[in-house]
Formats: C-alpha cells, structure tokens, sequence
C-alpha cells in the first residue's frame, strides 16, 4: 500500500497558492451541489499514522469548505457515554445525512489498529473485525454514503522527525509519550496496517494513501482526492441509479514506486555469465528437491513493451526439467473465456504441487490494459484488486509461491528497442502497431501500474520491480529473486 | 434459519404430477431464454445434510432441463488433481459459461462444515472461511453468475429415518458408516450450519433452505426456486444493467414458524396474576441487581396488529426502576431520519450499561412494512438480513442482552379485537384505516414473518413466538423470558 507514498512528493510554495485557491473554489461549488442534490452523504475518515498531520489537515478542509454543511468529528479516547456502548455507536451516532460532509479524525480503524501495536496479535480476530468493517461499510455505501478513506503515511524516518517537532511544540508534548511507544514498533505497525488496508480496500471504499511528509502535497492531495470524488457521484446518473464508485488516485505528482527504481544498474557480460549459471544451478536443484513435490511456483511477468519478458523466461525455463514447468502466453481473452469470470482462465492454469507455471503477461491485464483501454468498467476494475488479492491469497496457502516481476525500462530504451526491431528482420514480428499505441500511453500505464503496485503488494505475494534497462541486470535480479523465494518455502 | 423447514411440509401425489408438468415446461423455456440471451450464467449449489436426497434431486433437474446446456458437478472427496491444487480450484474450473446451467452437487461449504463437525473447531477460523466465500459469491454475482444456493435440512428424526432406509438400500451402505457418525452430532453440526448459513446469506447470494423430509415437496420446492430465480432476471433489465437480486421464496405451501404455534394456549386469571408477579418480582431484582450496571437489555416487539404489544409493555415496565428504561415507539421514518442509513436511527437509541431499551416496533420494519409495502427495493431488504444480524452481533458482543419478541394471534381473534376497539369509546384511537388495509395483506405479511425469523434468529439474538391469542399467557412468556435471558447474562 505504501510502494508509491514512500517516494519524496513536494510541491513549492507558489504552485501551491495557485492550487489551492482553484481547489478551494471547486470544492465550495461540489459542497453546495450536494445540499442541493441531498442524494447522497460524503463521509471522509482523516486517519493515519501519528504526526502524519491528522488535525492539520481537518484545519484546511474545515477552512476551504463553507462549514454550515460540514460535520467534523474527533474520535480519540470513546467518552464515557461511548465507553458504556458498542464500539461503532459513536461513529453511528455521528453519520452525515444525505446532502452534507461528515469528518471524522480518526475512525473505526484507529481503534483496530492502535490497540493491537502494543500488546498481543491475534491475526484471525483482526481479519474478523476487518472483515466486519468491510460490511458496514459495503451498508453504508448502499445506504448512499460515500466513503472516502484517507491513510496519512509517513515514513519511519520522517515520523521521527514529526514527533521530535511535536514534542518541541507548546503543550505538543501531550500525548507525545503515547507517540513514541507506538513508533517503536513501527515496523511491526505497519506490517499490519498494511494488511489492514489491504483487505479493507474495496471496490465501493477503496484506500487512498497520502504521502505526508511535505504538508503543502499532503493538503492538495486531500482536496483533490474529496474533489474527485464528490465531483465524479454528483455527475454521474441520477439519484438511485448505480452508484459510481469513488475515485482513487489523486495523485498530482504521478510518482509511482516506478520512479524510485535506479534504472542505471548494469552487469558486465562476463560478470553476468557467471552469475546466471549461478542462479540457474540453484533454480535447477531445488525445482528438482524432493521438497519441491510439495509446493508449487507462479511466476509471473509483466512489463512494458520490449522490456525483455521473452528473453527473461527463456533464461528461467533453461533452468527446469521441461516436464516440470509449463510457459502460458496471455493474450486477449477468446469469446469462450469472455464467458466465465475473469479470472476463470488463470484457475486453469493453476500448477499441480511440484510443478512450475510461468505467464507471460497475467490477471493483472484486468487493471492495466483493460483499465486503460476502457475494455472493462471502473467499478470492475477497481474491485479486483481485491479479488486478485484473494486469488493470490488462495494460491500461498495452499503452498504455491507467488513471484510477480514488473520489468520497467525507460521511454527511450522503449524507443531504441522498438527501431531496433523494425530494423532487424527476425525481430519484426515483435513489434506492431499496438505497441506504438500503447506507448502513447505511457504516462497512463505509469499511474495504473502504480496503483496495482501499491494494491497487490501483500506479504505472500509481493512485487519485485526489475531494472531491465539493462537486460543483463533484469535476467540475473528475475532468476536470483526466483531462487531465492523457492528457496525459503522449501 | 431452520424454523420454517421444521414445520411439516408435504405434497400429494396428485398436485405434484401436475405441478411438475407446468414446472417442466416453465423450466425448458427459462434455459432456452438464458441460452439465447447468454447474459449470465446460472450456478446452483445442491448442498446440504446426508440423506437429503441431494443426488435424487439432482436426478430430476437433469430430467428437466435439456441436457444440453446442462453441466453437473458431484464434488464428493477431490481427486488426485484437486487435492494438488488450491481448495477452490476444482470449483473455478467448473464454472458454467454463460447462457449455460451449473449444478454443484456439494459446494464449498460441504468441505468447510463436514470437516469441522468431527474434530476440533475453531470459531474465528470457520468465520474467516466464510468471509472469504462471500467475497467469491460477491465476486462471482458481480461477473454475471446468477447464484442459487440450496440446502436440502431434515429434521434429526427424519435424518435419523432416512439414514435407515439408504442402509437398507442395495449398495446404500457405501457412505453409511460416515453418514452416521456425521448424524451422532446433528445438534453441534446444525449449530455450526445455522451460524454458517446466516454468516453467508448475504443479498447477492442469499440461501433458501429446502424442507427435504418429502420427496415431492423437496423437487418442486427446488424446481420452483430455480424457476423464479432465472425468470426474474431474465425478464429484468437489459445485460450490464442491476443485476436483479436472486428471489428467496419459494415455498408453496406458505408454511412457516409460525403455523407450529399452539393459539390454544390460556391462563386462568388467578394464575396470571401470580404468575405475573412472579416474574415481574424476578425481572426488578435482576436489573435492580449490581451486576446488572455491567450489562444492559433491549427488548422488542412486533406483532400483528392488535396482537397485545401495548399491553405487554407496560406489564415490563411497571416491574422496572422508571430512571432506568426508555420505550420507544417506532412509526414511519421522518425525513431527516430518513436522510441517513435506516438503521440510524436505532444506533441512537441504544442504552447504555445498567439501562433497558424497549422498542415498540423496531429495525425489522424494513424487512416488514417495507418489504410489503414496496417502501425499499427488493435489493435493500434482501441485504437488511444480514445487516441486522451484524448490528445484533455488534449489541451482543458489548454485552447487551437481545430478546425480540413477535406477538401471535390468529386472524379471528384479530378481527374481534378490531371490532371492539372500533366499539369502545377509549380505544377508538387504537384503530385505523391503515390496520384494516395491513389487514387484507395477511398471507404477505406471515411469509415476511416466516423469512425474517428464518434469516435472523441467531444464537445471540434468538426470536421468541408468542402464542398471544390470549393476552395472559403471552405476558407471562414475554416476562418470564426476558427474566430468563437477563439471568442468564448476569
């Protein structure tokens, strides 16, 4: 969830002033829309990691919005009254109706989470109450309340700097020791938030993550998510017809985990031979260990056009006794496959314990071609980064280790690579006009390929992205990555 | 969910012949639609207790439907492949196109709930199994799979019965010995499907249980479910519009938990008197008591109308400390309650510890009055079951004792006490337009019943039916369970 946050978003002051100041005037125009429209409620949780900037940043919306429409509401410690009831009553009690804002620092989540940090983890009761959350909200957004689910990130070394500022700051230092304790475990924290948001983020309230280091970006990317949001429900149909689904990207700057990949990383040749039959020797064994007759192996490669998937595989299939491995080469689906569900003709291709399947582009088609080219719509798009996400899930914990390789170049190395095979002749079937299509929509694929970074990354099936500007440096990061998650399951 | 399969529901020979033969006819036109239409595909999931006759029934939808478009599916133990594979796998791949039928005999929930009858089970582990199965479902409705779920119940006698006749049955024995041992713990398995099914039964994919003692009414029970479940979507809106949700009802002789109700039952005055006392002395001392501070009560009644609601809280009132209870009464939703999710307005009026809730009419008027009266769509009282479930589970759990009561009379006994209200100067106002117009929708009403106290009796959270055709032995029932369910929680 946090791949993309993680990376330095700032914005300068005098952008800023600009910003501001058109968002300002679109959000009072989308606050007065909605009282007049009363068809649906807009309910923002402002929650997120201490001294990310929660109160902050409820001063700037309390600011830019007309507050005769707003409700704001901070849920810290339950009073007394909350304190004799159940636990969602207080969020109950504080619903916006229809035609206005709800606020509410903090959240049903805070409570989740924060008790959990310190003390004792029960992993099957945190998926039961988030399994809980997730239908309460699924009634909240049939009940027409949109959802919009903001996490204030921060990464470990900028929240220690917030807390140092915190703690200098007149009467700052108040819950300041609570702060601190809790960022001691950040690590530990934040593996769980991140499977928090994971499996809380729906197609009808998706997270948004907002980088908070910088405030300036922090505040516009607060506003601009609630704008989009707002804006796309009160243009879409008429009341009571399908309800849009919110928008989740509002990110200004479009910096994805792709921009913090150092695609200057190369290997020499000779460097590179000696390596891949290395990595080969070690893949080659334990696909051959008895062990290995009781998992299983997905490998998995997206990437952009001419980014080396084919040469990749190649290089992983030498490695395998032929009997044991099988290559899937995904392309549209057929009219047969259009007829089931979309993951349908991956199940298919599911390997047996002690076999190996590798695909040559995948599932994830559903949030990137797909998404991009409009073959599917937004509602369905955006719930399956949860449906990929249990499919995954499904295949770990029956024992099959899921390795997904996104191989990014740069748009010139592209470019060098696509004259190239127009130049060569034995090459000149990989390169048609769709490719020179889909690179014209390089900057879209960048932020799709982004969000399924920062949504598909779980702890049993993560991401590896591969510097392929140098295909050498890809070819030996995809075998060792390989080699080495097969090595920990054996 | 079992209250209305337990009543004794049988068919004669005669009716059934000619029921089957319009059934048949209705059944070969849906498929000929559906396969022309191909819009969605149709999956019904044949499922449930051993003796069931979920193979004889599954034997009469093959002679039924043209064979054709027909795939069937018996998941018994997996095979070798499955077993290899991922739990869901052998399902996924099974899937029925679209335009086309799919018939599982046995379902997931078969290898969720068979496993955990023997041996150890674990609550928080069976319920993040049946999350996940909603998330599939949901997932599954969303890509166009219309879901028709079935479970085929037997009482434990006539398990008990029909265990004995397969034993006897050449080559019946095969599965008997497991059949048996499965049958010794009916009432532990019964608990774990009835929390299991009402986890599951969600408003995309709600299950419809199948009185299954007799064969005929069992087959046209199935039959005519699947008949209207295909007929309502295929007639809905055009493909990609709302999916229509999934028809619940198809029980044909109306027979529900509310015709096992003995209307008989009577006490004498002197009796009533001290009964009354009794337990009203019980009921002031349990939440006189300190424990009581620790918890708190929510009592509610619906009934018909002029079934003694009244009458019957004031008999609760008068043994209670007047600091420590509100009655509300609940009438049509004003339109700034209507301004935010229905179940709003009853989150507010939730006690806190050490006090008592009583509601006079209550949160189940949406799947009542509203559901009658077309106040909501069918959608949104479809999901009301399960919301309702998780508000109860969410009171239960902070402690609150539950008790719902539905007052009982017959519609006799109802239209003499219309006629004496309309006759008596002082109760006049107890009579209106509206309760005659509720009147002549009796039968609507009792099948609404039937469903709501199917759907939302849960073990936190039971119905209690009271015979109220006389008014002195309902209030003694209602005061002597409300007395016996504080106690308990005490």
């Amino acid at each position: 969830m946090f791949e993309s946050a993680e990376q330095v978003h700032k914005i300068d002051k005098s952008t800023y002033k600009v910003e501001e100041a058109k968002l300002r005037e679109a959000l009072l125009d989308a606050q007065f829309d909605l009282a007049e429209a009363k068809s649906f409620a807009v309910l923002i949780l402002l929650t997120g990691l201490d001294g990310a900037g929660k109160s902050e940043a409820l001063a700037k919306l309390t600011e830019w919005f007309d507050p005769r429409h707003v409700h704001t509401e901070v849920f810290d410690q339950p009073s007394e009254a909350a304190a004799a009831r159940p636990a969602l009553w207080r969020f109950w009690v504080n619903l916006p109706a229809k035609g206005r804002i709800g606020i509410f620092l903090g959240s049903w989540y805070a409570d989740a989470f924060v008790g959990r940090v310190i003390g004792s983890g029960d992993d099957a009761e945190l998926e039961s109450d988030l399994s809980k959350f997730n239908r309460f909200e699924t009634m909240l957004a049939a009940e027409n309340v949109l959802i919009i689910k903001l996490w204030l990130h921060l990464s470990r070394s900028d929240q220690k700097q917030r807390l140092a500022e915190i703690a200098k700051m007149p009467g700052g230092g108040r819950h300041i020791v609570e702060y601190r304790r809790i960022h001691r475990h950040y690590k530990r924290a934040m593996a769980m938030i991140h499977k928090g948001l994971r499996l809380t983020s729906t197609g009808v309230a998706p997270w948004v993550v907002v980088p908070s280091a910088d405030r300036e970006y922090r505040d516009l990317m607060i506003g601009q998510t609630i704008l989009a949001a707002m804006r796309k429900r009160l243009d879409a149909a008429p009341v009571g017809k399908v309800a849009a689904a919110p928008v989740i990207v509002a990110s200004m700057d479009r910096k994805t985990a792709l921009d913090a990949l150092d695609l200057d990383r190369r290997l020499e040749r000779d460097v590179y031979k000696k390596e891949l039959a290395q990595q080969q020797q070690r893949l080659a064994e334990f696909t051959d260990s008895k062990a290995f007759r009781k998992i299983a192996l997905v490998a998995t490669f997206e990437g952009n056009d001419a980014a080396g998937k084919g040469g990749s595989i190649r290089r992983v299939t030498q490695a395998m006794d032929p009997r044991r491995f099988k290559v899937h080469s995904v392309a549209a689906p057929s009219d047969d496959e259009r007829a089931k569900p979309y993951l349908w003709r991956f199940w298919r291709l599911i390997p047996r314990r002690g076999n190996v399947a590798i695909f040559d582009r995948t599932w994830y088609g559903r949030v990137l071609v797909e998404r991009i080219e409009g073959f599917c719509s937004e509602a369905d798009w955006l719930r399956a980064y949860a449906e990929i996400n249990d499919f995954e899930a499904q295949l770990t914990a029956a024992g099959i280790v899921v390795v997904k390789f996104w191989l990014a170049t740069s748009k010139d190395e592209q470019l060098r690579r696509f004259q190239d095979r127009e130049k060569t002749a034995y090459k000149r079937y990989k390169i048609t006009d769709e490719d020179w299509r889909n690179r014209d929509k390089w900057d879209d694929y960048a932020v799709a390929v982004g969000d399924m970074i920062d949504r598909t990354s779980s702890e049993h099936a993560p991401w590896t992205l591969v510097e392929s500007e140098d295909k050498l440096y890809g070819r030996v990061k995809i075998l060792r990555t390989i080699a080495d998650r097969v090595a920990a399951a054996l």
